[in-house]
């Protein structure tokens, strides 16, 4: 099996196979919370203005501009507000900058798109390894075009727990994000280092960042399971084994 | 003073000081050995076809397609070649694939541009620092549109001696390339185990590589100093110390 990481989404990239999409601040974080909270489904809209159109009283709106709550939202994009929401058999329409374009980017090509974080890390990686026949991909959807410390490291997390999982051909994306993770036994530095974090700081949301750096706390995986005009629907998506026994937890 | 590290080359990207362009296999460690040899000037072009065009008798035209010597050249892109070649008082014309292009984007935006490599590691660094007022930027040729785990890691050496001359703000990308530098404390294990390598490998050539792998054994670096059409026109940079007192060189 071949293990290839893309530190940047660029419109060139495709995928045949298995895509794990990382935004660890905060998008991926936040989608796998309001699973986790019992949301039924999660839409991934490419703008704010397509997830304003899907506004219903049975529909929560989540995500940010700038890193706050666009008008008219229910919630922001904070993975903390995502778990202590009312959503559970609701649906959630949720846009953001980074993240929701890296997913879209993904789905024009791949097979099977999974969203993954540090919070989701080891059921991401499980599910990725069950459903991947060729290649698992970590696309990181980076800030602004650049690559961001917080998504590398979180690829390099992801890498570690899919190679204990099965043999993987390392691609030199793998490698350097793999460095990344070996440098940082703490993953609130690496996190706290990046520029994501240093955006959110100048906005008064810095307090995200601690809960984006949980290291495998949640089963909660969403998975792409449809379409919906722009939106891309995602399900939680389920392993087959439902233990964990054998895989290690990074503390 | 900012370190700024693009781990790979993108049409957005723009610069407005200091840029250390890197492609260490093998275009960058090439430039430098043409210089280190004596030539007097090296021609970037953007294509072969722009290259042949200079051809005259007292100019060498060197590169490679896929890695092996085009048609009509003298040489080829290899730096142990490059080094042993006849070029004092020269010309030396040379396109290959993604350090030339790296070379262009940054000499469109950047006031001053560097060819960088772990050969000539250490100098590049410290003429760099010397010509920047606000920013060291690092942009990282890459393997047709991917990360390599090679220029990653020269471009993290490169932050490590920047840092031993001065006070510098890092990037997420700048904090990546570090990483990377720290996992490998023999340079020849990354630069072996990169796409570049392997490539070169295919073709019969791997045996640069050993010779990428050489940390500041050479004080030859490449400064932009003109374009003539499509060519950017480098010369052998002068830094205003002689002497590389104080800065340790790494094994």
């Amino acid at each position: 099996m071949r293990l290839r990481v893309d530190l940047i989404p660029r419109e060139e990239l495709s995928f045949s196979d298995v895509v794990l999409v990382v935004d660890v601040i905060r998008a991926t974080t936040t989608a796998a919370a309001f699973l986790e909270a019992g949301a039924s489904a999660l839409y991934l809209t490419p703008s704010i203005e397509s997830a304003r159109a899907f506004k219903d009283e049975d529909v929560i709106l989540g995500g940010e501009v700038g890193g706050l709550k666009p008008q008219g939202f229910d919630l922001g994009n904070s993975p903390q507000e995502a778990l202590e929401a009312q959503v559970g058999g609701r649906t959630v329409v949720m846009s953001t900058t980074n993240g929701t374009k890296a997913a879209h980017l993904a789905a024009r090509s791949a097979k099977h798109v999974l969203l993954a974080s540090l919070y989701n890390a080891h059921a991401a990686a499980r599910l990725a390894h069950e459903l991947a026949t060729e290649e698992v991909a970590v696309l990181c959807a980076g800030k602004e075009g650049r690559v961001g410390l917080d998504d590398t490291y979180t690829a390099g997390v992801l890498a570690e727990f899919l190679q204990l999982m099965g043999q993987y051909e390392l691609d030199d994306g793998a490698l350097v994000a793999l460095s990344t993770r070996r440098t940082y036994p703490d993953p609130l530095e690496p996190l706290s280092l990046s520029a994501a974090a240093q955006a959110l700081k100048q906005v008064g949301l810095e307090d995200d960042v601690p809960f984006c750096a949980q290291v495998a706390k949640s089963p909660a995986v969403p998975l792409l399971v449809g379409r919906s005009g722009e939106a891309l629907i995602f399900h939680r998506g389920t392993s087959q084994r439902s233990s964990q026994v054998g895989i290690p937890v990074v503390s």
